[in-house]
């Protein structure tokens, strides 16, 4: 039996254009409706998101709109040029959330979208220019200091807001709103235009893609791709002093990016830009701008990524740092690079078909993007570190070790809102062969493929246990498609039942393809190993030589102070001979898996006030055997504050 | 037959009332006339403190000071306030140059001490106020931004030149100046006067207790320790937005220093108030601020120092970092650190009279703070990492790995030169019983011990080699003292002959004791084991663990891209089963030991595309047997641009 398919085309965050050059295409409408990811969308829902108008209020940015619009009186609050952002990520993210079937609107988003909408609408000059900050504060500065000034970046999240809402509600508010803005832009910036120039920080390239896509305007497109072209020339790098600013590479300024051998710069920049530079590839097609992103992720999975996803390894200019320079304690892995990795891996998987973006996918998700939120949704991370050591010193700015109600400069919040909010969108895709699963999650998926429409149903216990059960309820019963299923690029072992049959898929770059004629009702099983393991660095890694970290299925597991009475973190010493033992404890940190392993601690060699010794005179064992307690890294700081480490040394 | 003692009483950088409490006496007159440390004094007489005039008016600080005294006209040029202190740390390095009694000043030196002498006199103001940054650009704001404003920091600065000039030549006009300063300050500052409040930047605690000792004024030493005293109340922490500025333990005002645990904040005003305050504890005697700087000292070496004495573990912020946060890559150790070190450990060595305060100065001397400046004397660093990766990037901030001509913040070239320039007054000292020699060069000493008077002369071609050769020129024949020579902690073996037969030592707490009547021409040879070794750090040092370094002597050595063609530094590996061998190379690198290992290159295992692997798939071995060149990381950065580094992986 086969059921209507109702949303022919893509309504997250991605709609192609019909002529994009895609391998796959997001039209497979995903929804979620329980286990892991449920859950945590379901404290995104109920928790994160209801908070941000109150937040934003109290934080300034609320009150800065409404000077702009001339609604109130008194000072600027903040001194940062990008605060309406915060506003305009929160507005997307509560779009997408409206968009879920399964939401409705127990908060009152549909009020506060409304409110906000008329707030942006108020401050919003004729000539369509927005940005408080300007407005206020530096009225006759505006678009003159693009490095630092972040007017297009402001611009491209409220587009994206805007996207947001009228793809998921109809609704043309924002819409206005932001196309006035981009039309400004347009007029401003370009060749022979008033601006020769770009922002920087990249944001508004795939927010000007998507704009077009969601109203077929051509001209954003082509200013996309003007922005893309135009990084990498140095227009930024003017009239700053040596030796204070950072170099044209901070802002991705020093090379043209169809030139670049790697990843460089702030981290979320490079990022962002990166996710456009695919989006304009994937609409035009143009092979060198392929070629470009293709490399430039390769090199950044391969030679700057940690293990958990994390991008960014220095705190001084957010910057992604040189390669294999990935410390586990002053790694910077901030909380947006995580999300925007995602949203750039996800365009690669489209662009491309190859399973392994939607690998780096799942790792980001799993471990990068969700360490940024507190189990109840309420606390934040900035930085994502992957040890905080027994002596740690909280000096109290955003970027601490410990969690944070709310932030100075809070981007990090409402952009994991936005991508929760959205995270079915992430799920499945579509080519002419059939259907693609990218991610696994209790709920439905609906598609129509060229054969004809299908849906399916999933059940899984996934990541706890690596059982993921697909029904199909509804194919073309004549002509055959391909149902494609990831297989992480962790697995070491899996199996795949059709109805109870052992069957070989065809193995195909990360993918494992079932091609037959279907019927409705047919009952597919893939069943994953998820028995923890011991992962090692390549060396060159130096921060974590000499050490193994405890994963399981998709997880990171850290080692947390909580679980270690009796002494510290830092001379803890993993004996990688003894097996490691998976215990589901339903009652921890909502339930998770811990991985126990066995270990010892260590003293260390030498004399007591000079930490260096001879090579032959190594540390002797202190203690008897200890358990070492791993629990997922997304889990972490959820307790009393204490030391972490997800790297543990073997002697 | 005994030579007469020309200089009773210190001649240095530190000279002790008769009723400080120290166990030893920096009462001993040094001069090196041959060897390692001539050599590099040499290029720092010859190369490095002629090019300062010219680099500072180049600069612009010395238009800064004609501005502020109405000599010219123009903009002040840039944008920080504590450029006098480049001027006055230069001026006190000519002083000490000057001191110097093999110095003819065939640069010039008096001539420029007295034009910028003239310039600071025009510059001050009636009030005793001298910052040309508030007097031209913020002249309604002195004294009122404690944290940022250094208005102290560049007095302190202003005063050290000022006692280094009188002591050195008797010149009075600048120390003239420096007292109106130093009174302007204590008419200021200080409970019930105008101002309760300490600088952001330490520096003139420790300039104020040498102004007491050069003048006798006891209200000098007294508003040292109230400066001393009030740190760690949080009197800088205030008014500055959460999340942006550093805590308060960035100035060293979370805690009060008799409090403290551990070392904290920025390495430079760390190290300069525990100078000072050693200073203070030296003077009054005082019992729990002196167990504060022994215990600080302790907890700085054991757990946030370098191989290479290098100090501060952060880029931002310039922070010491966490213990055992020691990374080699983006460490800061920045050169005026090393040299703050230098001055600590020394004051500590004289308060205390334990050898491993000058072991300490030893390591900083010929790894951390020589790295900071070229072999020609003419280019610096201003961080001084211990690995440079193969891919690093240039940022051409003065923060770069690459050395730079001159800095736009440049504090470090003329703390070297200050340092180089008065060295001969951290190689030894007296005590009621005897000589201590500390530091080994080729030259002489001469003291008037209780006993009487004593001069020797030392040969050696340390740290070349290991024979330090003494020969007593002039001493008491009838009464008997101890001569002390300070056996490295680094040291696994040595002799010592006096005229040729082996004799045993007292040896205590590291130093050897040789207590006897003495007479006119005994000569005493040390021979220290100068054997290349590995060392390995303390595991806890996460950044360097499965790691060797080299060393030789008191040397550190670091690989560097120069001597290993045919691929890069960051796939190698050292065989540490195979022995070490040393050869003197006296073309290379001004002259230099090399330390050759074997190796080969790895290969590392899992994807192309990820960096981690199960953890039994390890990696292979890539070629054959390599040579591991390893150059004394003070020579590094003298060649090509490239890859170093000083710890090795081993596997």
């Amino acid at each position: 039996m086969s059921s209507p398919v109702s949303q022919p085309s893509a309504t997250g965050p991605l709609r192609l254009t019909p002529q994009a050059s895609a391998a796959l295409r997001p039209e497979a409408a995903t929804r979620i409706t329980g286990g892991f990811w449920a859950e945590r969308r379901l404290v995104n829902e109920r928790a994160s998101i209801p908070q941000g108008p109150a937040l934003l209020e109290s934080a300034g940015n609320l009150h800065n709109l409404a000077l702009a619009a001339g609604k109130t009186e008194g000072e600027y609050r903040g001194d940062l040029p990008f605060l309406d952002s915060d506003v305009t990520k929160w507005l997307e993210a509560a779009a997408w959330q409206l968009g879920d079937p399964s939401t409705d609107d127990p908060t009152g988003l549909r009020s506060h979208i409304e409110e906000l909408t008329a707030l942006l609408a108020a401050a919003q000059e004729d000539s369509g220019y927005l940005n408080s900050w300007f407005q206020v504060v530096k009225p006759d500065q505006r678009f003159q200091d693009l490095r630092w000034g972040h007017e297009l970046y402001c611009a491209g999240h409220l587009i994206q807001a805007a996207v947001a809402l009228h793809r998921t509600t109809g609704v043309k508010s924002l819409l206005r709103i932001a196309v006035r803005f981009a039309d400004h832009v347009d007029a401003t910036f370009g060749p022979g235009k008033a601006v020769d120039g770009i922002c920087g920080h990249a944001e508004i390239e795939t927010a000007l893609v998507e704009l077009y896509r969601e109203t077929g305007e051509h001209r954003y497109l082509d200013l996309a791709r003007y922005f893309i072209d135009r990084h990498g020339h140095g227009l930024l790098n003017t009239g700053e002093q040596h030796g204070t600013a950072p170099g044209p590479a901070y802002c991705q300024d020093r090379v043209p990016l169809r030139k670049a051998r790697n990843v460089e710069g702030h981290a979320v920049r490079q990022l962002y830009l990166l996710a456009g530079a695919t989006d304009v590839a994937t609409e035009t097609g143009e092979g060198e701008l392929r070629e470009a992103v293709v490399r430039l992720w390769d090199a950044m999975t391969a030679t700057k990524t940690h293990l958990t996803g994390g991008l960014g390894a220095r705190h001084e200019w957010e910057d992604f740092g040189d390669p294999y320079e990935l410390p586990s304690d002053r790694t910077y892995c901030e909380t947006c690079a995580a999300v925007a990795s995602v949203q750039w891996s996800w365009r690669m998987a489209l662009m491309t078909g190859r399973a392994r973006y939607s690998d780096l996918v799942e790792r980001t998700l799993y471990n990068g993007v969700l360490a940024g939120v507190s189990l109840d949704g309420e606390r934040w991370l900035y930085v994502n570190p992957l040890q905080v050591r027994d002596g740690y010193t909280d000096e109290g700015t955003d970027q601490t070790s410990r969690r944070t109600r709310w932030f100075r400069c809070a981007c990090c919040p409402p952009n994991v809102m936005r991508l929760l909010a959205s995270l079915p969108d992430y799920c499945a895709s579509t080519d002419a062969t059939g259907l693609q699963i990218h991610q696994y999650a209790t709920g439905s998926v609906s598609a129509q493929l060229a054969a004809g429409p299908v849906t399916a149903d999933i059940t899984t216990g996934y990541p706890v246990d690596g059982r993921i059960a697909l029904t199909l309820t509804g194919t073309p019963d004549s002509t055959p498609w391909t149902l494609s299923l990831r297989l992480p690029h962790w697995s070491r072992t899996y199996s795949v039942l059709v109805d109870g049959e052992p069957t070989e898929p065809l193995v195909e770059d990360g993918w494992l393809r079932l091609h037959r004629t279907w019927s409705p009702g047919r009952h597919i099983v893939l069943e994953l190993d998820m028995e923890a393991r011991l992962t090692r660095a390549d060396p060159r890694v130096d921060a974590v030589r000499g050490s193994v970290a405890i994963e399981r299925g998709p997880l990171v597991h850290c080692l947390e102070q909580a679980d270690h009475p009796g002494g510290g973190l830092d001379d803890l010493v993993i004996d990688t001979e003894r097996s490691l033992r998976s215990v589901f404890r339903p009652e921890l940190l909502g339930g998770v898996v811990t991985v126990e392993a066995t270990g010892h601690r260590g003293t260390p060699p030498g004399e007591s006030w000079w930490p260096y010794a001879p090579h032959d005179d190594t540390r002797t064992t202190a203690s008897g055997e200890l358990t070492l307690t791993a629990v997922p890294y997304y889990a972490w700081a959820n307790r009393e504050d204490g030391a972490m480490r997800v790297w543990i040394p073997t002697g």
